[in-house]
């Protein structure tokens, strides 16, 4: 596709280079996944230096988390996981991931990715190399935990989140993070430390 | 509404008796949610004889079941859950539910029921209140288990079938029943014997 035809009117640093930069990481990200996408490939489809990209989102997954708009970025979340005393991650994920999904803003857009998940056969495959690739091996690999282990403290704080904000299943609705931390954080330890 | 207007050409009798039941149950379910809606309302939305109703379907539960095209009925998931040993149901709990989700025809229509709930609102109070009616509760109060515990059991077990079959994420998608079993049983146990 020519370049002139499809930005007729562009003029260098515009003020909406960022946002052009994530319609193509969407674009991008839908059509090739997350692994797949390069930070290269998508400054070209914005017609953006490579080098703007770092500049506005450093990494990948901080572009994924803000083209997603999704409130977190799992840069943000591995130093909660992997810093502080190895026998109380399960505690730490459990109070981190309550005190996320409590907020409205940040929720709602989790809830969205959630949605799309289970209605999109191709927001899946997006949505399913970002958690491993930018999440879950990430953790496993640095506290050396098989994959499936952590896998299974993901499905299960996965489904805590459904129960709680989809399903709104009682008591587990209304309970208070103290409760869940009680119940929950000893299988996510057990997970993360065998 | 009138009935005649509603139904002109019925007979008694008709041979689709039963899915006439399963269409006025629907509607029923759908407007009351499970707990409100009656056996005798959905006869009298059918224009049948409850006993009818009870002669196809046996109970509330089982009508949903079919209504909701379910392959399970909770009536014949609680002996599994109930009978043998207590120190052994987590690894019943996981078992059973790997071999029903293990087969296309019993998967397909619970993942259905779980789009329903993730996408639609009002689905959403239907199914919420047949899981913790039919399901949740029973088992809770047989085995004497808070309803909390048991929520969280649900949580992981459905964390793990939407990780497994929806998210599809390796190596948990691909994992043996005993793998899966290895890890997962320990965790359910404990949430229903502390």
């Amino acid at each position: 596709m020519s370049t002139d035809r499809r930005r007729p009117g562009r003029r260098p640093g515009a003020a909406d280079t960022r946002g052009e930069i994530l319609t193509a990481a969407r674009r991008v990200f839908s059509e090739k996944g997350f692994d797949k996408a390069t930070v290269r490939g998508i400054a070209r489809e914005a017609q953006v230096d490579p080098a703007l990209v770092h500049h506005y989102f450093e990494t990948k997954e901080g572009m994924f988390a803000a083209a997603m708009e999704l409130p977190i970025n799992p840069q943000q979340i591995l130093p909660v996981l992997l810093e502080g005393p190895r026998e109380e991650v399960g505690e730490r994920l459990v109070r981190l991931l309550l005190r996320l999904t409590a907020e409205e803003k940040t929720r709602a857009p989790m809830l969205a990715l959630l949605r799309s998940a289970v209605s999109n056969e191709q927001a899946v495959g997006m949505i399913r190399e970002f958690f491993t690739s930018a999440l879950i091996f990430q953790v496993a690999d640095r506290l050396g935990v098989p994959h499936l282990r952590i896998e299974a403290a993901f499905a299960q704080m996965l489904g805590v989140v459904m129960a709680r904000y989809v399903l709104k299943l009682e008591p587990l609705a209304s309970a208070s993070h103290d409760e869940l931390v009680e119940i929950l954080a000893p299988t996510i330890q057990r997970y993360f430390t065998g």
